[in-house]
């Protein structure tokens, strides 16, 4: 079924659903606001099992300790959820033995558990007990219970011990103080900076819930487009009545610095680093963030880079920002750099630009300073190699930087499961310091988040995966994408083995697709400008080379491609020779960055016997039908998800099989006005002319 | 208790409730999405006088009518939910008498019954039946029922006819395509024109539900202020689409049109509306319109206000400019036109300036043109004297235009319930065709939502009522404020008599206690530039006089006050004589309206004894000390209140508690500073320097 029969069909699907069910408002609608913490009870024998016994739940640890009553809150919750039962809760785990009852126990407190929020679960004829060494590790073993349980996992054979991976497990949210989210796709800032201190939506307890869930320790609440005002006193307020309500979830708040803030905010004439003025306005600024917040994470800075203030401003290099800030904070909390420069006089390949300013800094960061440096040298592409300064700083405190929301994924439109994306970079074997896994596990990860005030939190069902995806990566790289995706859509969706099978499958080639529909064979940065939707190939006349897709393309009548060999660019040489070298020849490099790093004739021949124009058009079809199936596998499961989201899905893949044609089609009908090439044999034209491509706008497109 | 004093206990109070209520998330929280429509299930003898029988709902009428198919599945949702029975519904009515069973019967082709809406609810002996000469009488019908019961009636008492007093009952969107809501205090826009029309937000069938319930029957979906590309094709499949889905629920879409869309986007030269090509452009797109919704309701226009663009651009009134848009449209639907125009050279009082364009333009409207007039004459401040052009043009069909979201009362962050500032309006004579009541009900109201994608739709829970009420007085302008307030507490918090005469008594007070702190006796426009929000009556450099607060209050040594009288600007002698002359005397005058007609010196001795100045000092403080008194009560209730909502509600009103405050001191320190006067015996000093509060500033506020 493709295309235009569909759609049709599609359309004929959903009129008879909006017909027969949205009308009918069913009672108990899932709306997705419950993310993947509904607890839905279990059928069949599994719930048999779970409501046999009544359930007590108990613990000898200190009730009082706010990270044990919010994990024995939850486990209360989830428990009675679960089994449809009251939960008898206890003071103190009863001594003698209890008959025909399970046990739900807690010691946050044993010895032999390790720190930084490890637990261990283990059970035994109707006893589960949650073991941890401090109460944050209680409270992830809770979380962990419950998923197990969720899925499905009998509680007699519950056995499970953990530890994160990483000690920072972060989220940075680009929320505008106004409630504007930068490339948000979810609706409004969650944060509610309007009414704080006074009042605290009931949204930040749910969301530090769901980022405990999944083991998140530390938020950036604001944008990295920081503005000055948000570190004045009113704010820290606000702060700390966000802080008060995430502590017990042991999640810590980091806050944007604008690097200009003392002459912004601080009536200073400078904010050079090295002026004693400056150094002595942000010490006491840091003094004034933890008087509020004794457990305040630190700040994040964007600086001289699209715009932003920072060091070089005033001849400084990004060490002596960053120290200068590191010192203020001292050993109270950290400061994070990030390594996303490029400059608007710099004329040399953007994607050498990072590599090219930092690591002639390594060994320079002070101790609490950790470079935040993205998956890929550009800017959150479909697909990206890994970004070389992976393994080149082995003296400085690197950390992964990830997108969450889908600037370039079809925003919250697009079903893109990006675990499989971040698998691939921190797998890839830097060649000098292990995995990138291996790299940044002594620092962490951070996730630019997709959350907003739309009742499903991330704009689709479907992208509420890749904020759980993120953090479970985050507290354990070695999980595979698909045992995360199965995890999720039991949790999620529906434990039934053959409708998971089929959301599993879906999920897994998800991202692959839109990589082939968008940005093949190592192309990028093809989106359209401003609000990144769509494709726009043919842009080239925006004012920074480096802004304009035809810089990133660089189609002629010959060939497509960036040469970033030794004949181009030279950004392969900030690699390891032995990736350099493999990826030097177009004939061993990995096709999927072939043009990444190759300027290729289209009619060159490739491994696979096509020519270059051939395996493009090709790609491009093979998105679609990717699309198309995945559509197909959703229609199937109308019995096995609710009326509600399965319709909301529906829709949205409507939409994506819609939007994979007009990428398909504009990319080809654009690369055919270039290299006048029809299409290959077999192929379909694109449906409408260059021209029609061109002229299309939507003012309306959200995240800008 | 005042002041620290309360804010102290309010902050203990709120500690307590957190740390016990809000870390142990309750499962079945309430956070407000259910509105009114939450069907609680009564207690005791009420809920055992529901459950007693089975429930049987069946309809001789056509279940396939869309219309009746929403209201036997509002019914169904409504019946279950508060008997805690499964009901059994039937195709048709049994004929056999059934003993033992409640049946629920629907008849919507009552011959007796009249149009429009119209219902009549009748039980007796455990059948009630539901009567209209059409489908969406059912509808109103089945909501009525569902209200009744849950209040508390019991179902053999049930026994109600009723009918709309006006024709066009509608809400007014300030809502941009790109998201964001022009004075929208509660989240993003609900229209996700991004998605539309494949994707349709489930909100969008529950807003219709939430409408039809309170009888609205038409919806603007976009900014007066409105984007030309709002008309291209594109945005008609959305409105179809909406449209489509709304249908059933007895709602007509509406659209703002932007007078130069013929040049915007239709590739004119002129948007002359006595222009051929004009004229022939607006019918092909109207055409289109009614192509995709063949019940499309019309265009709402503002035009030549506030630098959008009108018929006066070239040469024409507004007579000209509507009757060419009423040809468009013809008899398939109505252009509403808006009075709200002040112009950027007319020197005159803002005040006069919509009576002295519209009414001379009298009888010249087409009949299916609509001239929507604002509540007052300036806009939308907290008390204004009714507008002059209410009874002023007999031969016009006018419309009243309310403001439920709350632009100069507090934004979403102050509890006013508004309906006592409709009924005023609605209940005062015009002197000339009976009420403003009797003068709109031929036509209709208009309200500017309040809605938005917060959870709670209106940004705090206290704001749905206004949703509530605009569409209860809409309905029937008799209806008292106080029998609205009750109605909606009872199915929105609770129906325990002691809470909801708590809750009723917190509404009743609390618009009048927002006029007292922030523009008691008459005055008006005093709040800060843009945004709106606190008080800022020292502004006096914006470039237009009447965008200054310093032109409307007129402070200086002397008095305070804009004399409008025939000594001053004479906007009374747009009033009837018999009113004017009643308010052309300071001692005859409702002293609600003082300084809106009079400069009063500080030391004139008003009737109750006190001079100005002391009954201004003493209003203010009237207004502080209500508000206390509505946090006391609140506090009372928490034991009657879920513990979500009522936490959401105290945080608010501590809010309110403190910036009630501020406009008081402001205010106060502010007109000392004109008048040189201590406070008066007993009151307090403002608690910070006139300097302190106008150098205040939140660039986060919302809504600009």
């Amino acid at each position: 079924m493709r295309g235009k029969r569909l759609v049709n069909w599609l359309a004929a699907l959903f009129a008879s659903v909006l017909g027969c069910i949205a009308l009918a408002a069913p009672a108990k609608a899932e709306d997705g606001y419950g993310l993947w913490l509904r607890y839905a009870p279990p059928e069949g024998e599994a719930k048999a099992e779970l409501s046999r016994h009544p359930i007590v739940l108990a613990t000898n640890s200190q009730q009082d300790n706010p990270t044990i009553a919010v994990a024995m809150a939850e486990l209360e919750r989830g428990l009675e959820s679960l089994s449809g039962l009251d939960v008898d809760r206890r003071a103190s785990v009863p001594t003698s033995s209890l008959s025909d009852v399970t046990l739900i126990s807690l010691q946050c407190d044993h010895p032999q558990i390790a720190g930084g929020g490890a637990f261990s679960l283990n059970s035994s004829s109707s006893k589960v007990s949650i073991l941890a060494s401090e109460p944050i590790g209680c409270l992830y073993g809770a979380f962990a219970l419950l998923r197990s349980l969720s899925e499905g996992e009998p509680l007699d054979s519950i056995a499970y011990s953990s530890a994160p991976a990483m000690p920072l497990r972060m989220l940075n949210h680009w929320d505008n103080p106004d409630g504007h989210v930068e490339r948000g796709y979810a609706g409004r800032s969650i944060f509610d900076w309007w009414h704080l201190p006074e009042r605290l939506d009931q949204r930040m307890i749910d969301y530090a819930r769901a980022n405990a869930s999944i083991g998140i320790n530390g938020v950036v609440v604001n944008n990295v487009n920081a503005r000055a005002f948000m570190l004045e006193q009113r704010y820290i307020a606000k702060y700390k009545r966000l802080a008060d309500a995430w502590r017990p979830f042991g999640i810590r708040l980091y806050v944007s610095a604008r690097f200009s803030a003392p002459q912004d905010i601080g009536g200073l004439n400078t904010s050079d680093p090295l002026d004693p003025a400056v150094r002595a306005w942000w010490k006491a600024k840091a003094d004034e963030f933890y008087r509020a917040v004794p457990d305040f994470g630190g700040f994040l800075v964007k600086a001289n880079s699209e715009g932003q203030p920072g060091p070089q401003d005033f001849g400084r290099t990004h060490a002596d920002g960053a120290n200068m800030l590191a010192e203020a904070v001292g050993n109270r909390g950290t400061v994070i750099w990030r390594a996303f420069v490029y400059s608007e006089e710099d004329e040399t390949d953007r994607a050498k630009q990072a590599y090219a300013e930092f690591v002639p800094l390594d060994g320079q960061f002070a101790d609490n300073v950790i470079i935040q440096v993205k998956n890929g040298p550009i800017d959150f592409q479909p697909r990206e190699p890994y970004h070389p300064m992976f393994g080149a700083m082995p003296n400085t405190n690197l950390m992964l930087e990830a997108q969450i929301t889908k600037e370039y994924l079809g925003f919250a439109s697009h079903l893109a499961f990006l675990a499989p994306m971040w698998e691939e970079v921190l797998d890839e074997q830097t060649g000098r310091a292990g995995t990138v896994a291996e790299v940044v596990s002594p620092v962490g990860m951070a996730g630019v988040a997709n959350t907003g005030s739309d009742r499903n939190w991330t704009g689709s069902h479907f992208d509420q995966a890749n904020w759980y995806a993120f953090g479970r990566l985050a507290w354990d790289p070695d999980l595979s994408s698909e045992h995360i995706a199965r995890e999720w859509a039991s949790q999620t969706f529906t434990r039934d083995p053959q409708a998971n099978d089929a959301i599993v499958a879906m999920m897994m080639r998800s991202r692959e697709a839109v990589v082939s529909y968008m940005t093949p064979l190592g192309l990028a940065h093809l989106m359209d400008t401003g609000h990144h939707y769509g494709p726009a190939p043919w842009v080239c006349d925006l004012a920074r080379p480096e802004w304009n897709p035809c810089y990133y393309h660089r189609a002629d009548a010959e060939g497509i491609g960036f040469d970033r060999t030794v004949h181009g660019s030279d950004a392969l040489s900030q690699y390891p020779d032995e990736i350099a070298e493999r990826w030097d020849d177009p004939a061993t490099i990995d096709p999927r960055f072939l043009l990444w790093f190759h300027h290729v004739a289209w009619d060159a021949k490739l491994s696979s016997g096509e020519t270059l124009w051939e395996a493009l058009v090709a790609e491009y079809d093979r998105g679609v039908e990717e699309v198309d199936a995945m559509a197909r596998q959703w229609a199937e499961l109308s019995d096995a998800i609710d009326p509600q989201r399965f319709r909301a899905v529906s829709e949205s893949l409507e939409i994506q099989c819609k939007e994979a044609r007009w990428w398909r089609d504009a990319s080809i009908a654009y690369w055919q006005s270039i290299n006048g090439l029809p299409v290959p044999n077999g192929a379909r034209q694109p449906a409408e002319t260059i021209e029609a491509y061109q002229s299309r706008s939507f003012p309306e497109a959200p995240g800008q």
